[in-house]
C-alpha cells in the first residue's frame, strides 16, 4: 500500500520516503520500482544560480567547447552571466518551479502505478536533474540507501534530443560506474515520448481553455504558435532526432483540435553567436502581432517542449514576448502542463507498459548514440539490463 | 461513365480527353470537375532540360534573387547547368518520369471519383507543373477549351512549402488573371496532405517490401532513412510550414510500421553556398554506412516528399548515394510510390471529401501567405470560392 501523501507539490521526494517509512512501510528490496524523473533542472532559489549556469556551461554534451578547459571556460561564462540570469529569477518570483513540479508529478505518477501495475509495485518516485539540485548522483545515492533494485530512466524531455536525454543518460552510466560498481539496481529507460496520449491531451486541454479566454468571433482564426527549446544547427545537422520529435507532438495536438486553427511551429531561447534553428518564436511572435486584426486577431503561445513552467515559459515568454510587447492585448500563453492530471495518467500509463514489456530502451536509442557526439558517452549495453548477476 | 484507358502510364492527359470525346462523350459544361495535378514537374526528354532549369531559376518564390534582374541571372545559371543537368537525365534514361506518373495518377484518380463521388462526377484529368511541360498556362488554356467549370488544385508537394505550392498557387493566380478574367472556372485547392491515409500507408506497403530484401536476421535493425528535399535555412527561418509536416508524415509512418525499426529524417539536394536544413542525406548515409556490419547491417532510403520517381531519387539517391558508395551493398532504396493504387485510392477519397466540404483551401494557407515572400503573391480571396456572379 502507498502512503498517502497531502500538498505533495510542497514535499520534496526525500520527505515523502520519510513519511513512507515513518507509516510503518517496509521497502522490499526484491520489489521496490524506482521511478527517476530526469530533467536540466533549474535553480530552486536565486542563490543556486551560479551553480546552476556552471553545471550547463561545463557539459560538454550539450556544449561541445572542449573538454580540457571546458570546466575553465564554464567558470567564467557562468560568472559573467549569473547577474543577469539571477535578476530572471528574481523576476519570476525567486527562483524556477521545476524541482517543484517534477517531485509532484512523480510523485503523482508513482501513486497511480501502485494502483495500475501492483505486480511492480511499491514504485517510488525520484527526480535526478542534470544541473540543479538534485543532481543524479545525489538521487543516486538515495535510491541505493532506499535499497532500490529496479529502476526506471524516465526522461521529461519528451522529444529525444542528444544534447538533453543522451546528456542525462550518458551523467547516469557516470554515476553507475562510481556509486554502484556492484550493480545493485537494474535499469531500464524511457528514452522518448513524443506521441504520449496524455502528454498530447493534456496540452489539447490546455490549449482549448486559453482559447476561450479569446473572443469567440475570433477564436477560430487565433494563431496557435508553438515553441519549443531550439538546438544549434551544429547538433541539428548530425541527425539528431529532436526537431522532427517536436513537430510530431504538434501534429498530434493539431491533429485532436481537428486543424481547426491556424498554427506554426517556432523555436525558443537561441544563445550565442552560431546559428540555431529557426523561425525562432520572438521574431514570429512580432512579424505576426504587428499585423492588422483583420489579419491576426490573437496568437496563443504554447510552450510545447517542457512539462512544466520554467525560466524559458515565465520569463523569456511571459515577460519578453507578451509583457514587452507594444501588442500584448493580442497575445496570451498556454498553461503549461505542471498540474495536469491528464499528463500524469499518461506517464503512469506508460510506466506500466514499459514494465510489462521488458524493453531496456526505444528502437532509437543506439542510433541517436551512433549519430551524437560526446566526450564521454554511456556504454548503452552496460548501463541498461540485468547486469546484478555478473558480480553474483 | 468514364472511358476506359488502357495503358494510361504512356498516354498524356490531351489523349485521355481526345479518346473521352471520340467515344462520343459530351462535356456538361455546368457540372465538370477538373483534378489539377500541380507539381515542380522535370524534363521529360533532354532537349527540354535548359528550358526547365531557366524556368526553376526565373521563380522569385523558390529563389528570391531579385525580381527585376532574376531573368537574366536565371537565363546565365540555365546555361552553366545544363550540360552537367542533361548529363544526369540521359544517366537515368534520358528524362524525368515525373510527366508519366502525375498524368497516370490523375487519371487514376478521376476514374475512381467518377465511382466514389457520383454527384460531382464527371471528372477530368490535368497536370500543370510549374518548371516544364504542361506548365500550368497550357494546362488552363485546355481546361478553358474543354469548358470545366469547376475546379481542384491538388498540389503533389504533400507537404506545403511557400517555395513549392505557394509558387504554383501564385502562377495559378497570374494565369487566372491573364486566361479566364471573366472567371468561368471555379477553384479551390487542397494546399497539403501529409498524413493522407493512402499516402501513409503507400509508404508503409513500400518500406515493408523494401525491408523484406534485406535478410532476416538483420532486418529489424535496418536503418530507415527518410529523405526530403532540403530548403534553405533562410526560407525555414521564416516560419516555413513545410519541415514540421515532412516530419508529422515520417512520424505517422513509423507509427504504423510500430517504431520495430531505427529511422531518421534527413534532407537532400541542396545546392549553392547558403546553409539549408540538415542533416544531410548523402553525409548521413555515409557516415552510417561505414560503421561496422555490427553496428549498422543495412540502411532503407526513404524519399518522402516526392509521390513518383524523379532525378532526386534515380540519380541522387540510386547513384550518388548508391552506386557510388564504397558500402553499396548495405544500401537500398524504397520504391516511389509511383504507381501505387494505395495511394491513388487515398487522393481520391481525399478529393471527395474535399468537394464534399466546400472547403476552399486549409485553415493554414493564410498563415502560410503571411508568413511566406514573393514579389508577386496571389490574392487567395479572388482566386478561390465562385467569382462567376461578380461578371454575370
Amino acid at each position: 500500500m502507498y502512503c498517502s501523501i497531502k500538498r505533495a507539490t510542497t514535499v520534496s521526494t526525500t520527505n515523502v520516503l520519510k513519511r513512507c517509512f515513518s507509516q510503518g512501510y517496509q521497502l522490499n528490496k526484491s520489489q521496490a520500482t524506482g521511478v527517476v524523473f530526469m530533467n536540466m533542472g533549474g535553480p530552486s532559489t536565486v542563490e543556486e544560480t551560479h551553480d546552476f549556469l556552471y553545471q550547463l556551461f561545463a557539459d560538454n554534451d550539450l556544449i561541445p567547447i572542449n573538454k580540457r578547459f571546458q570546466p575553465l571556460i564554464a567558470k567564467y561564462i557562468a560568472k559573467f552571466r549569473t547577474p543577469k540570469i539571477e535578476q530572471q529569477y528574481k523576476e519570476i518570483g525567486g527562483g524556477s518551479p521545476i524541482r517543484k513540479w517534477s517531485e509532484y508529478q512523480s510523485v503523482k505518477v508513482c501513486k497511480m502505478l501502485d494502483e495500475i501495475s501492483p505486480e511492480t509495485k511499491p514504485h517510488y518516485p525520484y527526480v535526478a536533474f542534470r544541473y540543479a539540485k538534485p543532481l543524479t548522483e545525489e538521487t543516486y545515492q538515495k535510491m541505493l540507501d532506499d535499497g532500490i533494485t529496479r529502476a526506471v530512466a524516465l526522461t521529461q524531455y519528451q522529444q529525444f534530443s542528444y544534447s538533453t536525454t543522451g546528456s542525462s543518460i550518458n551523467e547516469l552510466w557516470r554515476q553507475v560506474k562510481k556509486l554502484d560498481p556492484n550493480r545493485s539496481i537494474v535499469w531500464s529507460t524511457i528514452d522518448r515520448w513524443p506521441s504520449n496520449k496524455g502528454l498530447v491531451d493534456a496540452f489539447v486541454a490546455n490549449i482549448r481553455n486559453k482559447l476561450k479566454e479569446f473572443p469567440e468571433e475570433i477564436r477560430d482564426e487565433v494563431i496557435i504558435l508553438f515553441s519549443s527549446h531550439s538546438l544549434p544547427m551544429d547538433v541539428v545537422n548530425t541527425g539528431d532526432a529532436y526537431p522532427a520529435e517536436v513537430a510530431a507532438t504538434v501534429y498530434q495536438i493539431m491533429s485532436k483540435l481537428k486543424f481547426k486553427n491556424p498554427y506554426r511551429l517556432t523555436w525558443q531561447s537561441q544563445v550565442g553567436p552560431k546559428p540555431w534553428l529557426g523561425a525562432q518564436t520572438l521574431a514570429i511572435s512580432k512579424f505576426l502581432s504587428e499585423m492588422d486584426s483583420s489579419k491576426v486577431p490573437g496568437i496563443c503561445l504554447v510552450p510545447v517542449s517542457f512539462t512544466s513552467d520554467h525560466i524559458e515559459t515565465l520569463h523569456e515568454v511571459d515577460i519578453g514576448m507578451i509583457e514587452e510587447s507594444e501588442h500584448k492585448d493580442k497575445l496570451k500563453r498556454c498553461d503549461s502542463l505542471n498540474g495536469s492530471e491528464i499528463l500524469t495518467k499518461g506517464l503512469a500509463e506508460m510506466v506500466k507498459d514499459h514494465l510489462k514489456s521488458g524493453e531496456l530502451y526505444s528502437k532509437q536509442l543506439k542510433l541517436d548514440y551512433l549519430l551524437g557526439k560526446s566526450s564521454d558517452p554511456a556504454d548503452l549495453d552496460q548501463l541498461f539490463g540485468d547486469h546484478t548477476k555478473i558480480k553474483n
